[in-house]
């Protein structure tokens, strides 16, 4: 018998997510803290449940979707959560993006539960979720990621199984902090190159192709230079990242020199209350210590 | 007819370029400070001069190709220099790399004497120089850049005409921002990823396609992970580059956070010989702080 699949956490990510599942024929029940989210995907044809043990009691699989560490507790240990309502033999599969210790605590205590657990943060954006695209970091045991794939190939396209519980999570940081350390750099070339006067989208054309080439300047120096701030990734969500990554670097007595400077430099965007514009608006910030903005 | 050539420096990028220049049927006169370096290109069919003025009488544009600020001066104003060769209706076309405010003091300084001059440094490491697939990124005034053009396709397969003359200069130097900005990144995520146990290779190929992919990240990140330092751009070039940044960022008064800081990362490496080291080397650096080296 195919599994019973519950999802909790209907964001901007989750409910592409699950809307995949249900649209893929999974049978699947789901919760969100705001109740009102769960209306589209009831109209899809899942079940709603007035809690996250609700979901997990009447799943053999929970997903998670949500924000932060704190939240992925609360989902699973706190009153009326998945772990109370997941009966052994099930299996949790954390898509959420949080801190890689406390992932590998919660994978021994549900464990004591005989529940396996899966972390498994994804990169993509709100149009992978929905078209169901996204890059998935899988970090598991491999029975319990064999599992755990046919769900993540109903809602991702490129899943690489990097290593045991919280290495998907690591991963996950990893990619963070080549995403940032990009930008930064792309902010700097491009204030640089800006103060001496010339044609930004002509110095993007004749470095793109070459060493100094990457995702963030093919994507997102284009939009620098247009002041188009729309969102691929939001500011603060990239800040709580950057702190995610801190936080685990500081665990490890790892210094992050480029991380914890590019944290700093997104402090000024946060009190102008730009919260929702992308992460490439950290340009901003180095366009004004240039005396550009 | 056709222009008569000369080229100044028969370095690691210099003599490629020469060749590829003969090969392509250019009458060439060439120089350079060690003598003997000029044999294999005389084998060729270039005709050795004793003296940058020599080759400048000889030629109807120079192309020349040396390592820092002080060369080009002295090969282009010094004593024998091509300032004192070059009949009116001449072309310089420097492909080193240099300080753009020099490089526009020295346009003028040649207008005088009725010589047109382009700045044209380049990308693509020597074994773009030998294949002539060099990135070509050009300042100049339309007229010079065009008559520039055909020599410049015989040694570079990418050519772009940023702006007027020193913006050849200024887009290389924000060539090298991003590859070092992305570099610190690459060289941080591994480390994180190495601290927590990670299989890097598995890292890389879980992210390289994403928002964090980057050029050094799939061609350097791989010679990280085998400790393979062989240069793809030497550090020494390297951080001579970076000074030239900070020095024109310095002339602009704008700050260069990321820069400045991977210029002294760069550091500990010159101090322990490894000038000849490729720019990826910042890893160890960075694994240092992280006693991981």
């Amino acid at each position: 018998m195919a599994d019973r699949v519950g999802f909790v956490g209907l964001g901007i990510m989750g409910r592409g997510m699950a809307a995949n599942l249900v649209r893929a024929g999974t049978a699947l029940t789901v919760y969100n803290r705001t109740a009102e989210r769960t209306a589209p995907l009831v109209e899809l044809g899942a079940v709603a449940a007035r809690t996250p043990r609700a979901v997990a009691q009447n799943s053999d699989v929970v997903i998670i979707c949500v924000s932060d560490t704190a939240d992925v507790e609360q989902v699973l240990f706190g009153t009326d959560g998945v772990a109370d309502g997941l009966a052994p033999g099930g299996l949790v599969i954390d898509t959420s993006t949080v801190s890689p210790t406390a992932t590998r605590h919660w994978a021994e205590r549900l464990a004591e539960g005989g529940v396996a657990f899966v972390d498994a943060p994804l990169t993509g954006g709100s149009e992978g979720a929905e078209q169901g695209t996204l890059s998935i970091m899988v970090g598991g045991a491999d029975a319990d990621v064999e599992r755990a794939l046919p769900y993540l190939q109903q809602v991702g396209s490129t899943i690489t199984h990097v290593g045991p519980v919280g290495h998907g999570q690591v991963t996950k940081l990893a990619n963070q902090i080549l995403v940032v350390s990009n930008m930064l750099g792309v902010a700097e070339a491009l204030m640089f190159a800006r103060a001496s006067g010339l044609d930004l989208a002509k110095v993007i054309t004749a470095v793109e192709g070459g060493a100094g080439g990457s995702w963030m300047l093919s994507k997102r120096a284009p939009q620098v230079i247009d002041d188009d701030w729309r969102p691929g990734f939001r500011v603060d969500l990239q800040q709580k990242d950057l702190r995610l990554v801190l936080e685990a670097a500081g665990e490890l007595r790892v210094p992050m020199l480029a991380t914890s400077l590019i944290s700093q430099l997104y402090q000024p965007l946060l009190r102008d209350g730009r919260d929702g514009d992308g992460n490439h608006a950290l340009a901003e910030t180095v366009a004004r210590l240039a005396g550009q903005r």
